[in-house]
């Protein structure tokens, strides 16, 4: 076993955007597992854009209570067992946990799950078939029936869970329109993703690139960003569009950040009457039930090669809180890990 | 038959909340069905906050054409045949339809119903047995399944739809909360509707009364009101809680008649993330199908007096105008009518 351990610790709450104040890597005696824990040696660390609502003085406004400075960072995480007290678990074993952004973590094995390496490489069971995988998959369900060429607008198309929405609302016949930031993501989602049009939202044309790719308005909108492209999207919305809230990335960083000038609600809140629309957020833990269907379809996908499990690879421990910085500029495609 | 026609036109598009100018009394030759039409005359004429909408220079942000100045006021109204040249309808039947403000009207049937004076009094068709109550029925039947003890929050309770919300959710087991505007309406809404509590959303101590009558949350907020409210509720929404979006009262002016100093949208979008809500908004001629059970239900109610229906009567189709003006002061308890 090491003898000590690194990890990335809570430093101090960001006020915005994270900064080089916000994480601190420090490194500890080794961990040893008591009777019933087992030990893991991270090697995937996953890096989202959720874990900024964590990492907040006041999560969602003060909703949830706030990490403790000192506290290792509670992402996702591929590892191996390397030392198990636990009967159901041994050496050699690997699993995907929440086991934090450092070396070595002790787990009861609670919210713990198995990873089939013979699927696809390991680190997928942090993308595809983890929790941004699921996340689409259960977002597009809550969505309702699919009618063969009825638009499917996602926001955030080139992240981890637009990635998967795209190809899996392709796959049940519909169009599919991506928003993204950027010309650098348009092949990705085109060839590899499958998209029928893309909006480039920094773009300053647009609102014509709107309107050339949603020449029939939009059926379903996935929202993965919130902010400023809320409202905008909304009015391209057919009558009984639905819409899912899936994430809100542009609002993480600050709350009002991509707040207008003005009081957008009550406007907002009349394309909703006049459009008849459904607006629907959630969380996957109270769709356990489709976890099965979930990795039976998109496993079967990603063995045929139709849904692409792209990951944007860094490396080193140390570089995970530049790694988190660089998903909220826009800066990453596919699903964002470190390998430890 | 008569020689003349009274009708109520549109005068001039209202900017905020109309005014004397607004409509127009005029007095036209008698009108005469042709070949497949059929003459009723006015008995009961229905004022609906909806009619805002109708009127309005640019209907919901310009997104549905504007009437016409000079047209007949739209709104739904009990009628009797007088002279008919149509198979399916004979002088005497009873009728409610779109005639619209006036005292006789021209109609092929489309979209026609007959009334059935035998469960309730005839201008029951236009509230708890008509367009109201059916969009009451409907939008409950959207929040999904309620179970009991579960709370339902209403706005606008002591109008036309709120006045069934209140009764139906009960019958369902539900806790009924009320909001509405002035002490007025409150021993209505708790001696005849049923309410477990209200809420005088215009009292200076409103948040204190918000705490009180909802210790445990609203797990269904089904709004009529919409503007400042809604941003208001939302934080009292328990998790995975449904918002039914029937009507924006507050809103018809002036789509920002409410808006805030600051834009509420992006924490309305946290709210809804956090709570996994739901927010649906509906039209009623997409659930034709629940006609026949709202019928059924609220039919029995009203015979077994487990539904109110107060009725508040204007009398004189000269007096519709200013009557329309009341609903809008918060001054109607029940559904508004004018007895032509």
């Amino acid at each position: 076993m090491a003898e000590s351990n690194r990890r990335i610790v809570l430093s101090a709450y960001p006020q915005g955007r994270p900064t080089e104040h916000t994480f601190r890597l420090e490194t500890t005696a080794a961990l040893s597992p008591s009777e019933g824990e087992f030990l893991v040696r991270n090697r995937w660390l996953s890096v989202d854009p959720m874990i900024r609502i964590f990492i907040d003085e006041r999560p969602l406004g003060g909703a949830s209570p706030a990490l403790p400075i000192g506290t290792v960072i509670p992402g996702p995480a591929v590892a191996e067992v390397v030392e198990s007290r636990h009967p159901d678990f041994a050496p050699g074993d690997l699993l995907e946990g929440r086991f934090g952004w450092q070396d070595y973590a002790v787990s009861k094995g609670q919210g713990v799950r198995r990873v089939d390496a013979s699927v696809a490489s390991a680190e997928t069971a942090l993308g595809v078939l983890g929790l941004p995988g699921f996340s689409a998959y259960v977002g597009l369900h809550l969505a309702g029936e699919i009618q063969p060429g009825q638009t499917v607008l996602v926001s955030g198309a080139a992240g981890a869970v637009g990635s998967v929405v795209g190809p899996l609302a392709r796959a049940r016949g519909a169009r599919t329109v991506a928003i993204a930031r950027g010309k650098a993501k348009q092949r990705y989602l085109i060839d590899e993703l499958g998209y029928d049009a893309v909006i480039d939202w920094s773009a300053p044309d647009r609102a014509t690139q709107f309107a050339t790719a949603l020449p029939g308005g939009a059926d379903v909108y996935f929202d993965n960003v919130g902010g400023g492209l809320f409202p905008a999207v909304l009015p391209k919305m057919n009558r009984l569009g639905r819409v899912i809230i899936c994430g809100l990335m542009a609002q993480y960083d600050d709350a009002t950040a991509e707040a207008a000038p003005r009081d957008q609600l009550p406007e907002v809140l009349l394309a909703i009457m006049r459009l008849g629309l459904t607006i629907r957020a959630f969380s996957n833990t109270e769709h356990e039930a489709l976890r099965a269907p979930f990795l039976e379809e998109v496993g079967a996908m990603v063995r045929a090669g139709a849904m692409p499990t792209l990951t944007h690879v860094e490396t080193g421990l140390e570089r995970t809180p530049a790694a988190f910085a660089r998903l909220f500029e826009g800066g990453v495609t596919g699903k964002l890990v470190v390998k430890v």
